[in-house]
């Protein structure tokens, strides 16, 4: 990775062909390229090979984390190149033809950056734990229900446990889980792998089952999906309307506890089998859905005994002063990060990540609170991270 | 239409600024414009307007409808657009940049063309019986289950009606429901907009309450992912091969009738609250999933007794010959097709497609066979069609 950071650093535009080693040729579809497209590919180093016909065009780079790559063109009018190695797990990326930044038509798209566009997935060594395998599988629905909050139908995507619809007796706990900014409600199902996480945890008898709600905490009124607006006119502008970007009117986290509260909760609670009450209920999120976990759990001890934050800030000793209920209403407070974002300890120090999240968390267990601190090891502010984060905390949660 | 299919016949390329009358200057964002972006929009004529910042390219068109239209340049270096009137309901498209073929960035993204690409929604004067309202919804589940047939877990999307989790005790009607040729088991949710359809034709009293079974028929086995190997590590390559494309070792209907018979409809009849007998199974599909539909249910008179085929055919009094079951067995035969579909009668002269639909039903009907012939007016081979297409199906079955 050196040598991608001294690049970023730098500025300096990388050339695919001038990376210090050559790459392994063992490049091969990745699990993120569109069934019966060859292109894009990855190694078994993590670089990321794109190929793409453009006969006409002067200048072609793949844009990959924070970097553009120069492809190179065939006599057929083909460009193809390669990105120095990246982490394992899953990327955004794109392509830049003439100037043109575009998804790459081979691969599958995802919701993020505040755009669907590309996604490319870098094979792990812990892959298994999100693998699709011939276990009981549980099901990813999706829901529509009417928000006062926001006096429109919203989409929700909610996971039940396998056998939830076998014993119409059994009740379940229930998370809340969120996505970070520019991601919406369909990112912890697509590039989180939530469910098969689950179903694999649940088969071996990691995790106990619960259900999984994942709304849209981006919430924004953009263009004309203001509240008081009647509920537009098809699914698609529901999507659009869901999948609200952190900008215009971007209120942290006011307007999503409202929504969460007042419409969400008491939806789930009436269409669900969940078992309504606080020891019952967790809420967790990655990045700016972590951030907003800690505020609105916080002022809502009351409601939620299970915290989980993923690259989103810990709750330091001050928090907890200023919650005197803390360590009576919660039973399981889960921090983590990725190792890379603890390389720079200096972004903990004021901003909005309260504190380092080691030094914190040690002070609070100190103080007899059961948390657990986990850190992915080589991985960023990316989703292998979030994925790792929820199969540890998944392990941990409703079981105190 | 006649300007665009002079310039289709022709092959001359058609330049925006070029067509016969200036556009009407209301373009707006389109239902299928990503949330946030200002492009692609749509007028009321049914043009298209795209635009793509793209300052180093030599030439961009806009493709959609089988013509290229060139887009003009500003002296920002962005690219934009328009396309002569399109019918309503939703068109794939595709952007032209220097050459290559790649989804315009602003629009969402659905599977058709054997590909993820760009869709347009053109406003439908009906478009109110898909729009989504603030009535009871049912969900839109994403379900996983192993097919022996091809020793795979396999993907499948069911819809359950409103109501279908509050009495335990209920159990309903099933349509199995089939895409057409280069589509996948996402093509009835998110193009044919099959969950508000349904929730709005049961909030109407219109059709009855069933569930919808949406699996994927363009069968083969690309890349590996062949009978025998095991199942491949993530959903993502879940996805890839749920949505084979069909091409490679693709057979018709007999290894799809294979998995319905054998492993999908026992999955279901397991784990979903349906009446599991003939007069409440029912099978339907578009274009190639309607002529998989008449072959399966042909040779399977004792599973369906309703039959729905939407611009794939249509039984003639030969198959009945040759099912003499047929009368006693089939409750509701319901053939349609696009207005524009049928004005070219040459279509059904020989070839798949069975004779022409309003001879063969109305040849049925004297036989006293319950057939419904229905056409979509000024629809062709669309997903218009289709979607009015179960809508009028929905409103006929599991009624006789």
């Amino acid at each position: 990775m050196f040598f991608l950071s001294a690049v970023a650093l730098t500025g300096v535009t990388c050339f695919a062909q001038a990376n210090q080693t050559a790459p392994k040729e063992d490049f091969k579809p990745s699990a993120t390229t569109q069934q019966g497209q060859q292109y894009p590919q990855v190694n078994s180093e993590g670089r990321v090979r794109v190929s793409i016909l453009a006969p006409q065009a002067l200048k072609v780079q793949l844009d990959i984390g924070a970097v553009k790559y120069d492809l190179v063109k065939d006599d057929k009018g083909v460009w193809t190149g390669d990105c120095a190695p990246q982490d394992e797990g899953f990327h955004y990326y794109q392509l830049n033809i003439d100037g043109a930044s575009v998804p790459d038509p081979g691969s599958l798209y995802f919701y993020g950056a505040s755009r669907w566009g590309s996604g490319i997935e870098i094979p792990a060594k812990d892959q298994d734990f999100y693998a699709l395998k011939d276990v009981p599988h549980g099901q990813l629905r999706e829901n529509q229900y009417f928000s006062k909050t926001t006096n429109s139908v919203r989409r929700v995507y909610i996971y039940t446990p396998p056998g939830y619809d076998k014993d119409n007796a059994k009740r379940y706990p229930v998370l809340y889980l969120q996505h970070g900014m520019g991601e919406n409600e369909t990112g912890w199902g697509n590039q989180g792998h939530t469910n098969l996480i689950m179903d694999n945890l649940i088969a071996e008898g990691k995790a106990l089952p619960f259900i999984i709600v994942m709304e849209n905490s981006s919430v924004n009124f953009p263009r004309g999906d203001r509240p008081g607006a009647a509920p537009a006119g098809n699914a698609d502008s529901l999507k659009r309307r869901a999948g609200g970007s952190p900008m215009g009117g971007f209120d942290f986290a006011g307007q999503f506890q409202k929504i969460l509260l007042n419409d969400l909760i008491p939806y789930i609670e009436s269409n669900y089998r969940v078992i309504a009450d606080q020891p019952h209920r967790a809420m967790a999120g990655l990045s700016m859905g972590g951030m907003q976990t800690r505020l609105i759990t916080l002022a809502n001890l009351d409601k939620f005994s299970q915290i989980g934050m993923f690259s989103g800030g810990s709750i330091s000793m001050d928090d907890i002063n200023k919650a005197p209920d803390f360590k009576d209403k919660v039973k399981l407070l889960f921090v983590s990060y990725g190792s890379r974002e603890l390389e720079n300890r200096k972004m903990f120090s004021g901003g909005p990540f309260g504190g380092d999240p080691q030094v914190n968390s040690d002070a609070l267990k100190a103080a007899g609170i059961n948390v657990h601190f986990y850190i992915s090891q080589q991985t960023a502010h990316e989703w292998q991270s979030w994925r790792r984060s929820l199969y540890e905390f998944a392990s941990l949660v409703f079981k105190n």
